[in-house]
């Protein structure tokens, strides 16, 4: 490959081959111990095998009175039958006794069944006075008990490899008594934000110089995504500074933004050519196409386009892609997908992917932008975007297409 | 109200009926000053007008040669128009001099336009030897030029207030120079976790005592909501013990779990009317039946059920609604819904509402469980839930029905 600066790009790859690429190229990363408080939204790189029975032991489903089921047959509003109350038993605690023949036992729901005991008639079937309760109505064995193992048996396995951790799983962790788990390790982004024009975030644009707008974007989708921000670096226009950075800032994966693409000062693509391999340079897709990829080091590294409208479109494709890949996570966004009725065309070519922002207004999705890679306002006012795949040359105005919403 | 330990609920609150109360209860809370990096899913409480022109100069909006634009006219791959090259502009760097008639500047994307040039002609569409640029290509006046203000115009309203930041808004903000915003504070919550019988997370479950799984689930869900969780206390079955955290506990807002049906430990309702006001004890819902809600110092205060099931479909119902509308976030659940044949019956009661757990089998729905409101592994075998409304008798097999997903 020879210095391609200022001659354009040669080939651009199609997006679904570099996509494939990556599929490749990344693999999911090794597993690290958390602790359950810790785990929301985490995925499970162990199975999970409960080592008790839940709940461990009969218990009552019901406020009421654990008692000898048969001798409640017959009761009812008209016919109530009498009980001697011998005692109470509440969550926790373990009655001592045992309930005999015209015997209950008073208990909330949770507490141990009593020996002697197969059933609890509720509360609210019951009336109370001076030590007798008198059952209104009959209940069959095993009325409002719950069995041992009814909601997790003992050897079952709860969770399997894979599994995105939800609030109600981490309860289930809990209830059979696991305080860590094993899980996917994040993986850890550095980026590598190029351009002596570049002012940092909370700066004042002033001059010739902007505030860079892509650290902060991509930082927030990182995390979205399941990723950790290792390290976020400013680095001039500088050969020697980009090559140290590309070869030993730290992370599992490296995200370059600025000078991908064929300028004079586009240094990423043939530093990454001198240190490593270059594997993408330029895709077909609009916007995003000076978008590249490569390893150094067998670390990948995606060259990401300064524009920022460009950088969040070649992000979601590719880095969003790997991400989840590398955490473990299902592949498709965590954006919303809703089908509406576009009032507009959209053109393409075959061969390119058009990544086209969308309104929508009373249910139909105009057109907001298809190039304009410069101007990341289209992606605020947008409320999503529409993909038009490399296979299609676009949609007619009146089609129904699927918007996939930013929020 | 009397004391309604062990005689059942009197009457059941509708869960529309809860709904509404809640809105006309809860409010917004206030204000605060963050970072932008510190911004995403945060809502915005002020406006945001931008104070400068995005871009502030005229840019180039690709690698190549800026000249004036008529010279250029018919220039073509077979007829090639030579311009000298004066010298060369990257971004954040100024031209010091002027193009010249029959002169072009080298300017990559993003530079300032130098005085005297009207155009930017392509890399791709130029060649350049021994100081010699050949044009191959004609241009139209402002070609490839980004016009100030083209991405925001100064004193442009670029965000309204309840707007909920996503990456590309943190961007936004960073580019016209904005370093901190105002958004809604994030609702803190405490969790006072009863029950004597109650392990903590992490510890191993034996004789009659189980671990608690409402904390670890809530707290899980609360941050998902858009909350903050302030303190977990775990208090035993205390009236005291209660009545004291139910008054100087921290937060905005308390959720109690356990002790909130009509047992003899089930002190918080009867606490709440003692040192507050109960307004909804005992709802008409299918799990989540002994959920209740009041005020202490004018403090919001959920009762949530002990029972795993219940305390998740109470959870969603009624605390994540307030949640939402005190952090200023829309009431929808951050659930997707798909719509699905249901596979099997559910049946209901007009004025209950029903949670029903179901499995995604090949497209279809199958029903989990509509009761056992203990066994929380069929909120983790399940892949959502089905609502049916108070105002429905349930749902006929081969019926389609929305499910809402739980991841």
């Amino acid at each position: 490959m020879t210095d391609i600066r200022m001659r354009g790009f040669k080939q651009r790859t199609e997006v679904r081959g570099f996509q494939g690429l990556l599929r490749e190229r990344i693999s999911p990363l090794g597993e690290e111990e958390i602790e359950i408080g810790a785990g929301s939204g985490r995925v499970l790189a162990r199975a999970v095998v409960s080592e008790v029975d839940v709940p461990s032991f009969p218990r009552s489903a019901m406020d009421g009175y654990a008692l000898r089921s048969e001798e409640t047959f017959g009761a009812g509003d008209y016919n109530p039958l009498p009980f001697r109350v011998v005692g109470e038993v509440t969550p926790g605690k373990v009655f001592p006794g045992s309930v005999g023949p015209g015997e209950a036992v008073r208990i909330m729901t949770g507490a141990p069944i009593p020996k002697g005991a197969d059933a609890v008639l509720m509360a609210e079937n019951a009336s109370e006075e001076q030590g007798i309760m008198q059952a209104k109505e009959a209940v069959a064995p095993q009325k409002n008990i719950g069995r041992i193992g009814e909601d997790i048996r003992k050897n079952q396995t709860v969770f399997t490899p894979g599994r995105r951790l939800r609030p109600q799983d981490l309860g289930v962790l809990a209830s059979i008594g696991v305080g860590s788990v094993w899980v996917r390790r994040r993986p850890r982004v550095t980026l590598l934000i190029t351009g002596n024009e570049l002012l940092k975030p909370g700066e004042k644009p002033s001059g010739a110089m902007i505030v860079d707008s892509n650290s902060i974007m991509l930082c927030a989708a990182i995390v979205r995504d399941g990723g950790e921000v290792a390290q976020v670096l400013h680095l001039r226009d500088d050969r020697e500074i980009i090559r140290e950075a590309l070869k030993n800032a730290p992370g599992d994966l490296l995200v370059t933004t600025g000078g991908t693409s064929v300028g004079v000062e586009d240094h990423a693509p043939t530093l990454i050519q001198e240190t490593g391999e270059l594997l993408v340079h330029g895709v077909a897709m609009r916007p995003s196409a000076p978008t590249g990829f490569g390893l150094v080091n067998d670390r990948p590294v995606f060259l990401l386009p300064g524009n920022p409208v460009s950088c969040l479109g070649a992000y979601d494709f590719f880095v969003a892609l790997a991400l989840r890949r590398m955490g473990g996570l299902p592949e498709t966004w965590s954006y919303r997908q809703v089908r509406v009725v576009l009032r507009d065309r959209i053109a393409s070519q075959i061969g390119r992917l058009d990544y086209a922002r969308v309104r929508i207004v009373e249910g139909q999705a105009d057109l907001l932008a298809t190039s304009g890679a410069s101007a990341l306002s289209t992606t605020t006012q947008a409320d999503g975007f529409v993909v038009v795949d490399q296979d299609s040359e676009g949609y007619a105005a009146g089609e129904t297409v699927s918007v996939w919403l930013y929020d």
